[in-house]
């Protein structure tokens, strides 16, 4: 019983400051983008990589700055990348005008455990984007032969296999694996786990 | 300047959220086992499954149970699953005291948008873990040929490839891609994506 209340306190406060920092938000900055959502140009999609030193709290500060301003976050993807350095890499997709992307931007670099911020919108040649998906089917062979054939131009891996299941997994753009899941749903797609997409920019260069 | 103010007042007041929720919290569970964490037994890795609503804040609140405690979340993966019924499907790879990770997933399951939570061990025979990576490798041909071999055993593919640089989509476990990244390092390893773990229960059953 005790620890419920705890919680439920925790909740609230977590509520309460929410409602404050947006109040005053909007207040200083009332003639900024941020207030006037309706004016901004089309929202599109923007793939946001930031990378941070690998520390407890970091991921939730930058997860804070879409929330807080009641941005959905559609993909997250973090893991460490270099543990020499202690830094993890955060892969996000959003959807927004490019006028609040721009202010998150400057918000995400302002953080002290940020090194680098990258903005890639999906159309962008220069940059592969690639997510993993692991899909479980059920059902006879004649369903799982055609979910097979259906993956084939997605580097399928059959990852388990029973006499009425398989696991199998597939790579490829965040859109392609939509299709596919809705492809797959009436031939015994039963369980979807997604990592969300990953970028890395083409050539030589590396992203400063 | 006021753009900076405001900012500066919003991480203030996280700030000082965080500390009266960590203070209400001990004091009501001065008792519980998040007091006294060195009497816990040993920390282990968990790979903790979330399904929950895809909607803004959600995610804010999941990672927020981990920083608040100041547990750090290894890596984290979370994407749509279920576009008919809006839900998305978190990963998170932790490390704690099998206490400490029963207090986070009893936490989580009051959340009013989680549905349900998952814990598996990284041992678990029964449970299927993969990772993606994707690996740009600058050098000459004869350091791309090495990468590539180093690589063939989780199922390479080449993304880009110039005359002195690729981008190699590798998949495999966890520790895997760590030791990938310490070998390539040496043979001219310039820049890495990981998407963090996801997970599958191997044969027909889905979890509930």
């Amino acid at each position: 019983f005790k620890q419920k209340t705890a919680y439920e306190i925790s909740l609230g406060l977590v509520g309460s400051e929410m409602c404050i920092r947006d109040s005053i938000s909007i207040m200083v900055k009332a003639k900024s983008a941020y207030s006037e959502p309706g004016k901004l140009g089309k929202s599109e999609h923007h793939i946001i990589v930031v990378w941070v030193d690998n520390e407890a709290g970091v991921l939730a500060r930058v997860v804070g700055l879409f929330s807080g301003r009641g941005y959905n976050i559609e993909s997250l993807a973090v893991a460490e990348i270099d543990a020499m350095k202690n830094i993890s890499r955060i892969t996000i997709v959003t959807t927004g005008t490019p006028q609040v992307i721009d202010q998150i931007k400057l918000q995400l670099k302002k953080l002290v455990p940020v090194h680098k911020v990258a903005d890639f919108k999906r159309e962008d040649k220069e940059v592969i984007f690639k997510e993993m998906a692991l899909l479980k089917v059920v059902g006879n062979k004649s369903k799982i032969d055609k979910c097979l054939k259906a993956c084939k131009t997605f580097n399928p891996v059959i990852l388990d296999k029973t006499k009425k299941s398989v696991v199998i997994q597939i790579t490829a753009l965040r859109r392609e694996i939509d299709k596919m899941s809705k492809k797959l749903k009436p031939l015994g797609l039963t369980s979807t786990s997604r990592t969300g997409a990953i970028a890395m920019t083409r050539g030589a260069e590396v992203f400063k």
